[in-house]
Parts: C-alpha cells; sequence; structure tokens
C-alpha cells in the first residue's frame, strides 16, 4: 500500500469519491470491531455466535471497498484516516451497556448510517455506486436482530422505554458526527449539496432518512 | 437450537466425536473474537485491517462446525459449554501485550492447537475427518504474520529474546490446559489413547508435534 500511488491521468478519481469509499470502508472495520467486542454482552453462546457472525460480515464488505480504493489509485489507509477520530466518538459516547442495547446499535445505528450511505451512493458513477449498494445491502442478520429486541420491548414496558431513550441518543450521536464529517470533508458535502440542486432536495434526503427510521423503529416496538 | 435433540438411533454419534467437534467450533469462535480484540493492538489501519481479517475466517470457519454438529443430533452450545473455561483460562493467562505478542499467539499458540486437533481429526470417520481437517486449513493469514514476526526478530536480539520467551509460555499454557480437558473429556481421550495401541503411539503423537512446533518457531527467527 503506498501512498505514493495517485489516479491514472486518464480517468480522475474525484475527491468525493474516494471520501466515500474511505467512509463506508472505516465505517465496516469499524463496526467489525465494535460488533466482535459487543457480542461478549450476549446471554448464551448461541447469541454470541449470531453477533460474531454479523461482525464478520463487517470485514468482508471491509475488503471489498479497500480493495476498490487501492484500484482506482486510491491509499485505502489514508482515505479512511479521516474518519477515525469521529467513529471513535461515536463509539465511545455510545458504549452499550447490556445485549439489547448492542443490538439496538447495530440495528438501529448503522441502519440510519447505511442509509446515508446508500442515497451518496446514488451520486456517484458506476462500478462504485454498485459496490456500495451491495455493501450496504449485506443485512441478512436484521432479522435476528430485530425478532431478538422485539420480544424483549413486547414483553417488557420498562424495557421498550430504556430502549427508545437509547435509540433516540443513537441517532443523535450518529447526526452529531455526520455534522462534524460534513465540515471536514468538503468535496463530499459538496457533492451531496450540489446534486440535490437547492435546498429541498437535501431537505427531502433527510425526509427519506428519517422515514427510514421510523419503519425501523416500528419493526422493533418502538416509536420515534 | 434445543438441547433435548438426540442422535438418531440408527447412528449413533461417538461422545467423542461431539466432543472434537464442540472443542474445535469453540475454539473457532473463541479465537475470533480474541483476533478481533487484539486487532486494537495493530500500529496502523493497514494491520488492523488485516487481523481482523484472519479473525473473520474463524467465525467462517465455526459456522461450518456448529452447523455439523447440528445434523449429527448434537446441540452446539452443549457440546462447546465444556471448553468455555478452559478457553477463559487460557486467554486470561496469555493476555498480549503489544502487536508482536498478538500475531505470535495467533501463530504459534493457535498452530499448536490446531495441529493437535489435526491429529485427533484423523481418529474419526468421514465427513468429520474432513470438515476438521478442511477448517484447520484455512491459513492463508499465516504468511502474513510469518512476514510481521520475522522482520522484528531479525531486526532485534530482545524482541528476538522477548517473543522466543512469550512463545514458550504459550505452549506451556496451551499444554497446561490441554490436560485440563484430556481430564475432563474422558470419551475424547480414550479415542487418542486407544487409537495408538500404546504408549509408543502417543510419544510418537506428542514428538509430531514438537517437530511442528519447532518448525514455526524456525519460520519466526525464534529457536525453540
Amino acid at each position: 500500500m503506498s501512498s505514493s500511488a495517485a489516479a491514472p491521468a486518464a480517468a480522475p478519481v474525484s475527491e468525493a469519491l474516494v471520501d466515500l469509499l474511505g467512509m463506508v470502508a472505516y465505517g465496516e472495520l469499524s463496526a467489525f470491531e465494535r460488533m466482535a467486542a459487543d457480542a461478549r454482552l450476549a446471554p448464551d453462546l448461541r447469541r454470541r455466535a449470531a453477533m460474531s457472525e454479523m461482525a464478520a460480515v463487517e470485514i468482508a464488505n471491509y475488503g471489498r471497498l479497500a480493495a476498490r480504493l487501492g484500484e482506482v489509485g486510491a491509499d485505502p489507509e489514508a482515505a479512511m484516516t479521516p474518519y477515525v477520530s469521529v467513529l471513535q466518538a461515536y463509539h465511545d459516547s455510545t458504549e452499550p451497556r447490556d445485549w439489547l442495547e448492542a443490538l439496538t446499535k447495530a440495528y438501529v445505528g448503522d441502519g440510519v448510517a447505511d442509509d446515508f450511505f446508500r442515497e451518496v451512493a446514488k451520486l456517484v458513477a458506476e462500478p462504485d455506486r454498485q459496490l456500495v449498494l451491495d455493501v450496504l445491502h449485506e443485512r441478512r442478520y436484521d432479522e435476528f436482530a430485530v425478532a431478538e429486541i422485539r420480544r424483549a420491548t413486547e414483553a417488557d414496558a420498562k424495557t421498550r422505554h430504556r430502549l427508545s431513550m437509547w435509540a433516540r441518543r443513537l441517532v443523535g450521536e450518529v447526526l452529531s458526527q455526520a455534522t462534524r464529517v460534513a465540515g471536514q470533508r468538503v468535496a463530499l458535502t459538496a457533492l451531496i449539496i450540489e446534486s440535490g440542486g437547492d435546498q429541498a432536495a437535501v431537505q427531502a434526503l433527510f425526509r427519506r432518512l428519517t422515514i427510514a427510521h421510523s419503519a425501523r423503529m416500528s419493526s422493533i416496538g418502538l416509536s420515534n
């Protein structure tokens, strides 16, 4: 991995694309680590293994994104570095205290982030658009998380209340860190804002994110 | 996953086979968790990702073994439970303090354990023999570990000495925990001892393990 590798002059790689791939790649690496650690909160071996398997999906996705960064002449490490402190801040401020909080974080927190990445992916050209969408589509463990959380929220009003507050905090932290990223990654932010053409388009994007988030909350028995 | 599931009467599954599959399955799950955690010791993102990818291989292997346990009518969770405290004791007593210790643990410690599992695998019938051998053959990251450790041991005599001591401690702990398992899992121990027919065969097994361990030590620039 050489940091002196440059994009071929014939097909200049946009800074925004490298920003996006780096962000999603580091998001996956970081999600892997957190989910692998949070698996220790599982109440039994079966659930511990299930969360570990969820984590492993993330690292496989990371590999595809890192490979693509290399292909377009970017250094994967350099592309991910801007996101290290932001993700660290997010995870430090949302350390799950138990199994249900860990699952809710994986489902609700990562869900919002994934929706946002998907929106940005629509703004870049192929094959990167499809790569990001593919990677984010890998949610085969959502069903497991939904069933686990739903069982707990249906059984107990106190748990429902506690997880509602937790989910709200998760989304608040995601938005707060996203704002930080927006301020720092100018090329990426410009891509999002310019693509819409006007403020209404950006507002529509946020509306779509909100609707998808509400649907996830309902699916686990929580109101938004 | 039901603990009341029983082996079909027509093809009774030997207790030793369930012991073996449960031991290897839990070994993989446990290796996944430790390697995922130890990846945080990596000096940079590239190496951190490489160790995370090594970890992910283990959890995929875990999945194959757990599925096979289910197929033979055993409860994966029950089959793994006897090994939880032994592996915990091993990992607690061999907590790596830095990146090189973590790599050496993954390469030398897991290497000895894998060799032992391979020896036991030869004593069970197909398809389980091949399954265990397949799973243990997945060492595509050995090259990475060897290159990293070798570079460090060749560059510095103090590091060489420190890692030699560390590797010795790892093997000592593996043997100590293996002895505990041998005392507890009677069916498995009987399989190993009876298969050889006499004490000489068991001694030959230990000689093979020692030779393979010495070869691994040499490959990373350490004497045994």
